[in-house]
C-alpha cells in the first residue's frame, strides 16, 4: 500500500508553497508522486491505482476521475484530499455513498470571496464600471452633476449567513453597522454573535437595504428565488452583488430592471451560465459590472486551500473530525 | 451687526440635511441668507457685506470672494466656516494673515478618500480596469492563466501617515498586518498605536512592498518625489495608488513605467492636470484604472462635513479651540 499524490507543476507551486510540499509528503509517508499531464489513457490511471493500492489519494484539477468501480480497483482507498474545490469530475457519487471520505478547500477560500463581494459593493457606490470607459474610451471627467455615493453608514443586506458571509461581516464593520441577513435556517446566536440583524422576509430586504449582497446556496428551493418583483423593490441609489450562485437570481429579469433603473447599480460574478454567453445583455450595460467569476481563492491565497489540505491529512491521520467533508447532499450541491 | 449663510440649495440639502440647516440658522443667530446664484455682481455682495457687517459668515462653493480690503468691507468678521475644502479662491492670504479663523471641511472628509484608496487598491489585485473592457467590450472570460491576487496577508507601504491613511489603516487591517509607512516627520507614538511599522526610506517603501499607496502632502519638497528610480523598484506582480496629489509623483515617468510594465497595476484618483487632459498617455492603458478625482467627499457624505462645520461653529461660539483652522502654512499648501 502507497498512498497518492497527484498534482501537477502549477499545482505544486500554488497550493503546497514554502514548506508546505514537504508537510505533504511526511504526512503521506513518501507517496508515489504522478505527474497527471503524463498519464496518457484511463487503463494507465487505474493501473497505478491498483499497483499503490493507496489508502489516502491527494489530488488536484488534473487528476483523472476515480471509476465507479472504485472498491474494485482500490479498495483500501479511505480518503481523497481534492485541494481545489469541486469534486464532482473526480468522485462519483456511488464512492460516497460507500463511505470514502472526501474534502475539497471547503470554507478555506471563504475569505477571498467576501474580499470579492467588498470590492464590487464599493465598486457600485463609485460606479467604477461607467468611469472605466469614460476615462479610458470616452475621454471622461466628472462634471457638477457626478453622482458619487459611499459605503459608510449604509443599509447592507446579505442573502444567506453561511461562512463567506460572515468573513464578509468582518470586512463591512469598519464601514456600517446597519447589517442586516435573510438566512431563515442559521439560528440567532449566530446573528448576534455577528452583530447582524434578522430580515424576516426576502421584501424587506431588497427594500429595506441601500446594497443587497447575494450569497445563497443553489438549492432546488433557492433556485430562481430572486424575481423581477424583489428586483424591482431595490431603492433608488441602490446596489445589488451577486457573488453566490447565478441561478439563483432570474437573470433574464435583473437584466430587464438594470437596463429599466439606471439609479441602481449591479455587479455579478456568477452567472446561471458560465463562460457568461458573448451576447449576454448584461455584457455592455453601463450600470452592470461582470467579473469572469473571480471570487473564488486567487492564485496568491490557494496556499490556504493547501493549509486546509494538510490540516484535514494531519486530523485524518489521528482519526480527529475533518473540517467540510463531503456527504450526499452536499456532494449534490456542489457544482 | 447679522451674521450671513451663503450657501446655495444643493450645498443646503447635501451639506445640512435633516435637521443640520435648523441647527446652522440657530448657531448663528437667524443668519441673513444669501443664495450665492442671486448675486449678479461684486459690488452687490460687497453691499451685502457691508450691511450685515457680519461677525461670522458660513460659506460654499459659489460665496462670492472676499475681497482684499475685508477690513474695511466688514470689519467685524472674526469666522469664516466654509463647509466645502478648499478656501483660496474664496478668502484672500492677506486675511489669514490678518488673523481671520477660517474652517474648511478639513479632516471630516478623510475617510471617504480612504475608502476610495481601499477600492483603487483592491482594484488593482483583482485588475478590475483590465476586465471591466474584456467583459463589456471584447466578450472575454478568464482562462486557467488568468492571473488573480488577494489583498489578505499582502505588504502595504503608506507614503505619508496624516489623517487619511490613519483612516485607511482600519479598513486595510482586516486584510493584512503587513502595513509600513515613510512619514518622517510622524512621531513614533503614531505609528505603535496604529499598528504600523515605519519604512526609513522611499527606497523601502518602494521596493519592500506589494502595494505603494501615495497619501503625501503636496509641498516644495514632496513635488515629484516620487521618480522613475522609485517606481522601477515596485516588485513583480506589485501596485500603486496614488490618491494624495498628482503632482507629488512625476506622473511622465510613471506613465513609461506603467507602458514598460504590464506585471504592476496603477490606479490613479489626482493628476499634477486636473481635468485629466484627453490625450493623457494614462488613458487606454489596460494596466492603468482611472477616476476622475472622486475620493473626496462623495455626495451622501458630505453631511460628515456639515457636522463638522457645525461643530467648528459651536466651539467658535463657546470659545473653544477650533478642528483644522488655517493658518498661513496651510492656506499655501491649499490646492
Amino acid at each position: 500500500m502507497k498512498n497518492i499524490m497527484c498534482l501537477n507543476e502549477i499545482e505544486l507551486e500554488t497550493f503546497l508553497p514554502e514548506g508546505r510540499l514537504d508537510k505533504a509528503k511526511a504526512l503521506l509517508n513518501s507517496p508515489h508522486y504522478v505527474d497527471p499531464t503524463s498519464v496518457s489513457s484511463k487503463d494507465e490511471w487505474l493501473s497505478i491505482l491498483k499497483e499503490c493500492d493507496p489508502e489516502i489519494l491527494m489530488a488536484g484539477w488534473k487528476t483523472p476521475p476515480l471509476p465507479e468501480n472504485l472498491s474494485e480497483v482500490a479498495p483500501n482507498l479511505k480518503y481523497v484530499c481534492y485541494l481545489p474545490g469541486s469534486i464532482r469530475k473526480l468522485v462519483p457519487r456511488s464512492a460516497i455513498e460507500n463511505g470514502l471520505i472526501v474534502t475539497s478547500w471547503g470554507s478555506s477560500i471563504s475569505r477571498t470571496i467576501s474580499e470579492c463581494a467588498l470590492l464590487l459593493t464599493l465598486s457600485c457606490m463609485r460606479r467604477v464600471r461607467y468611469w472605466t470607459e469614460e476615462m479610458h474610451i470616452n475621454g471622461g471627467w466628472k462634471t457638477p452633476e457626478t453622482e458619487t455615493q459611499s459605503l459608510f453608514e449604509r443599509r447592507v443586506g446579505l442573502h444567506g449567513l453561511g461562512l463567506i458571509s460572515q468573513k464578509l461581516v468582518d470586512l463591512l464593520k469598519p464601514f456600517t453597522d446597519h447589517i442586516s441577513a435573510f438566512s431563515p435556517s442559521v439560528p440567532d446566536e449566530i446573528y448576534e454573535g455577528l452583530g447582524v440583524s434578522r430580515c424576516s422576509t426576502l421584501e424587506d430586504l431588497f427594500s429595506k437595504n441601500d446594497v443587497i449582497i447575494e450569497l445563497a446556496a443553489l438549492t432546488p428551493k433557492t433556485e430562481g428565488m430572486i424575481t423581477e418583483e424583489l428586483l424591482r423593490m431595490i431603492p433608488k441609489g441602490g446596489a445589488f452583488v451577486n457573488v453566490g450562485r447565478g441561478a439563483v437570481v432570474d437573470e433574464d429579469a435583473l437584466a430587464r430592471v438594470a437596463a429599466d433603473r439606471p439609479d441602481i447599480q449591479v455587479a455579478l460574478d456568477v452567472y446561471g451560465i458560465e463562460p457568461l454567453p458573448v451576447d449576454s445583455p448584461f455584457r455592455g450595460m453601463k450600470n452592470v459590472m461582470l467579473f469572469p467569476h473571480l471570487g473564488g481563492p486567487t492564485i496568491d491565497r490557494r496556499r490556504d486551500a493547501g493549509d486546509h489540505g494538510l490540516e484535514n491529512l494531519r486530523r485524518y491521520l489521528n482519526g480527529e473530525d475533518l473540517m467540510d467533508p463531503y456527504d450526499v447532499r452536499l456532494y449534490d450541491r456542489a457544482t
